[in-house]
């Protein structure tokens, strides 16, 4: 009989204990998901572009997605994953998305190489990207048959501006920038005399999957849209990163510079990770 | 004393089947997602380019992802999912990440209008696309400042071809096909009587954030890239595709044709779209 009323009281026990335990377990993975930190997330395209940063990081998983590679650490105990996104306009906005879509990012810094638009910016030299725009995105002039090609009288096309077909409406000719995020913008500015092979600036980059070395079209981007520097990836993550209101900012560094003649030195994009991990650091402490 | 043995008997039942019933809903989860049959998507860039199939599904349920919209319905019973992805690389390419993240499909088809590049094309035909090819992806020649920009001497840059720099790197100096999938094509052969506006054949597609307008310029692609038609989506899908290892087709048709003075018709989205919707149920029936 006592053993009997014993085991009832074990079984009715593990019962509410079974019952109340499974209703905590789903609470407290919904609650831990929502008390995660949100990743800060930083892109590089290349290797030498994304590896340096990584070797920084706390704690590295790695994971990967199509051709994308996710090194998911720590900074100070913060969550931050650096990705090595491949070259390009559409490599990048792929990553962008899938790394919104996986991680719920709190921001995105686009970093790496470039070269230069600017005469007054210098190899080593770095530009946060105030603005960013794609121009690789045009309209070319209407020519008939052996009427030639003439790439100064292209204009700007603004792939968001309509829905309709951008070939016919008038809205879509004007340049899309992209505008840099403020609190980005000002961890970086506030951590710029840690770059000593430079200086930093806010300026404009412009982004396309194209490698111009014809120093007038160079100036004709300069002159008609503003750009700083040439790379082929910022606008594409701005154009995304916006689409889903996350935070973002390019950061990137002169490589090269055809218009001054500075040469192209790869060890820039080293520098400028280790630039960009003085802005992560300051961001993060801007965070908690 | 037979009461709480009764009451014991009744607990111990309770709490077996508590502990398998939380078992037998974790596998069902599980065994559903296994056994659902993978959509087809169909992307459209513009209203008018996936409206029109949207309108065709059974049971739609519609969804959103940033500027993206979902429309997941059925066609014959099997799941189709079309999508309206925006103008341009960065929108599809970032569109066809966040499908295959999301959907996990079976197979892509990316259609819609086109601009021909192919003299023996005409509006209303439509190119299934055994390549697509980004024709914004290019490296200018090595010009100092007044020696003019010279578009002819440009030369394709692969994106894909390494890591390195594409500046640098002379294998990146090569076109980069991707080819569409083998099963779509014959589906899409398989049902081409069913286009009686036009001829359905198998061509070259080339994508950019361009709008050419120049006659010298499509000619210029058409010759060294052999591109039958151009828009501005379907080779970034292919590329995020490849990645991923989704089988992918582009299928366009001729909106205007510059070379042979086709004028622009807005209206062949619409009959691209039932085409489309046949080839989509021949390819449900091979799948089968």
């Amino acid at each position: 009989m006592k053993n009997i009323r014993t085991l009832t009281f074990v079984l009715i026990t593990l019962l509410i204990s079974l019952l109340v335990g499974c209703q905590n377990s789903t609470d407290s993975e919904a609650s831990a998901e929502e008390n995660e930190q949100q990743p800060i997330i930083i892109q590089g395209p290349m290797p030498i572009e994304a590896e340096n940063f990584a070797a920084k990081l706390e704690n590295v998983e790695e994971e990967t997605s199509g051709n994308f590679l996710f090194y998911k650490g720590y900074v100070e105990d913060y969550p931050v994953i650096v990705m090595k996104t491949g070259k390009g306009m559409e490599n990048t906005a792929a990553a962008t998305a899938i790394a919104i879509e996986k991680f719920n990012p709190a921001a995105i810094i686009n970093q790496g190489t470039s070269g230069g638009h600017d005469p007054d910016l210098h190899v080593y030299d770095i530009v946060l990207g105030k603005r960013t725009v794609n121009i690789g995105s045009l309209k070319t002039g209407h020519r008939e048959d052996e009427e030639g090609i003439a790439p100064t009288e292209w204009i700007p096309m603004d792939l968001m501006a309509s829905e309709g077909s951008a070939g016919e409406d008038k809205d879509a000719e004007n340049i899309r920038y992209f505008e840099g995020d403020e609190g980005l913008l000002e961890a970086a500015n506030a951590v710029k005399d840690t770059h000593e092979e430079g200086k930093v600036v806010e300026g404009t980059i412009g982004s396309a999957d194209v490698w111009n070395n014809e120093v007038d079209r160079i100036q004709w981007f300069h002159e008609n849209f503003g750009t700083s520097v040439e790379e082929m990836e910022g606008a594409a993550g701005a154009q995304i990163a916006k689409a889903y209101d996350v935070p973002y900012l390019g950061i990137r560094t002169l490589s090269n510079n055809k218009v001054n003649g500075g040469e192209y030195t790869p060890e820039t994009a080293e520098a400028n990770q280790e630039y960009v991990y003085e802005v992560v650091k300051q961001y993060i402490s801007t965070q908690k």
